[in-house]
C-alpha cells in the first residue's frame, strides 16, 4: 500500500461540512466516491486533517489515504480534479511514509475570518457583512488574552466529545484589508465552532459592547453563554496547516 | 415625479438575467418588488441600462425610475439595501433630470470576461475554467479586427429583434492577471450574447485552432455558425457604463 497526502481547497457553501454523515453531501464523501472509482470500485478511506462545519471553506486542507496501485502524484491530481465538482480543487499530492497521519501529525492550524462593512454582491459567500464600525485596536488588545495554552470551553459547542478543552494559541490578530477586516488565528488545535465564537465575542468588543479585558472573563467562565454569538460560516476559511518535514518521502 | 438613477451591482448566478419574465426570478423584478413596498404598494417601473443574460454578473449597472415621494438618495440606498437580497447591492443613487434614460442615454458600455487556467474552488462562480494554454499575443492581434463600426451579426443570437447589427467597438484587449486572463471590451452597444461569442472565437485563436486573421472572416460572414462557441455566463461582468454629465441634477 502507498500512502498519499493530498492538498486541496473547497468552497464549503453547498456542503454539510467535511465529515461523512447520513442524508447530506459532505466533502469527505464526495472525494471518497472519486477515489472509489479510481481504485477499481474498491472503498478507500480518506482521513482529513480536521472537521470543518457546514458552510466553512478551506483555502488549504490536507487529507490522507492508502492506495494499492502506485499512481504518480501528478496523475492522481489530474484524475481527481476531472472527477470532482468545481467547488473542490486538488492542489497537489505527495507520497508520505506509511505512518503519516493527516490529523494526528498536524502541528499547527490557521484560520482566517473575513468581514466586510459595505454591502457587496460578490463577497457574501466568503465574507460576513457587518455594516457597523468596529474598533480594530480594541479587538487587537483582546487578542492578547487568547495567546498561550488555556482551557477554551467557553468557545466550544456544548455537545462535544473532546477529552480536553486545552488549546495552545500561537498567534491571533485583526488586520484591515480592502473590504474590511480579517481575523487570523493559529493554534495547535481548535474546538468545534471555536473560531466563530471567538469572532462573535470580538465583535462585541469592537462594537463597544464590552471592553477588551472582558475576553479574560469569558475564558475564565468556561461557559459558552458568556461568549458572543457565533458568526456565520461563510466568512471562515481553514487557511493553513503545518506538518513535520520528515513525514514526506 | 422625481427621477432617480441607481448604481448597483449583482451576482447573476441565481437570476434568470436582468429582464422580467414569467416563472423566473430576475434582477429587475426583485428590485421592482422592493420599490413597490417603498412606494406604499404602488407599482414602480424600473428601466435598466440593458439586458444581461441569465448568470451574467454586473460589477456596475445603472437603472432609473420615477418616484412620487422625494427621498434623499442616501436614504433610498439604505432602505433598498435592507430590503434586497445579499446578491444585489445598491452602490448609490442620484436625482437626474426627468428626461434622463438609463438605456438610451448610455454612451459607452464595458464588459470584462475572466478566465482561469488552474482549477480553483473559489473562482468558478466568477471566472471560466479553461485548463489549456492560450496565446495572448495572437488573441490581442485578433482584437484589432474588432475595432470600429461594423456589422456584428456573426456574434448575435439568431433570434433577436434588433433593427441593426452595427456596433462601434472602441477598445478590446486581453490582459494577464493573477489567475489567468481578462478580456476587456468597450462599445456603444452590444448585441445579445455578443461578448460570450467573441470570447469563444478568441479562444479558438488563442488555442491555435485559427489564425488571428480568421476573426475578419467571421465578421465578414455575418453568420453565427462561423464564430466560436459561446463561453459560460459566469465569467462575464458588465463592468462600466458612461453617461453624459448633464443628465445629473
Amino acid at each position: 500500500m502507498t500512502r498519499y497526502f493530498i492538498q486541496l481547497q473547497y468552497d464549503g457553501t453547498h456542503f454539510a461540512g467535511w465529515q461523512i454523515q447520513p442524508n447530506a453531501e459532505t466533502i469527505q464523501e464526495t472525494i471518497e466516491k472519486a477515489l472509489f472509482k479510481l481504485n477499481s470500485n474498491q472503498k478507500v478511506n480518506l482521513v482529513g486533517c480536521g472537521r470543518t462545519d457546514a458552510g466553512v471553506h478551506a483555502q488549504y486542507y490536507i487529507a490522507h489515504f492508502d492506495f494499492s496501485k502506485k499512481l504518480k502524484p501528478d496523475d492522481l491530481v489530474f484524475k481527481l480534479n476531472k472527477m470532482l465538482p468545481n467547488d473542490i480543487a486538488i492542489l497537489g499530492a505527495s507520497i508520505v511514509n506509511n505512518e503519516a497521519h493527516a490529523r494526528f501529525d498536524a502541528q499547527k492550524r490557521a484560520y482566517k475570518y473575513f468581514i466586510h462593512h459595505k454591502k457587496n454582491a460578490f463577497l457574501n459567500r466568503y465574507s460576513h457583512y457587518y455594516p457597523g464600525a468596529l474598533d480594530v485596536n480594541a479587538m487587537n488588545k483582546a487578542c492578547k488574552h487568547l495567546l498561550g495554552t488555556q482551557d477554551f470551553e467557553c468557545f466550544s459547542k456544548v455537545k462535544t466529545d473532546v477529552k480536553t478543552f486545552d488549546c495552545t494559541i500561537y498567534d491571533a490578530y485583526w488586520k484591515e484589508d480592502q473590504n474590511g477586516l480579517v481575523f487570523y488565528i493559529e493554534a495547535n488545535r481548535f474546538l468545534r465552532n471555536m473560531v466563530r465564537a471567538i469572532v462573535g465575542s470580538m465583535i462585541d468588543i469592537g462594537s463597544g459592547k464590552h471592553e477588551p479585558e472582558y475576553l479574560k472573563t469569558i475564558i475564565a467562565s468556561k461557559n459558552r453563554n458568556e461568549a458572543g454569538e457565533s458568526v456565520p460560516a461563510g466568512g471562515l476559511f481553514l487557511w493553513d496547516i503545518q506538518y513535520p518535514k520528515d513525514i514526506f518521502m
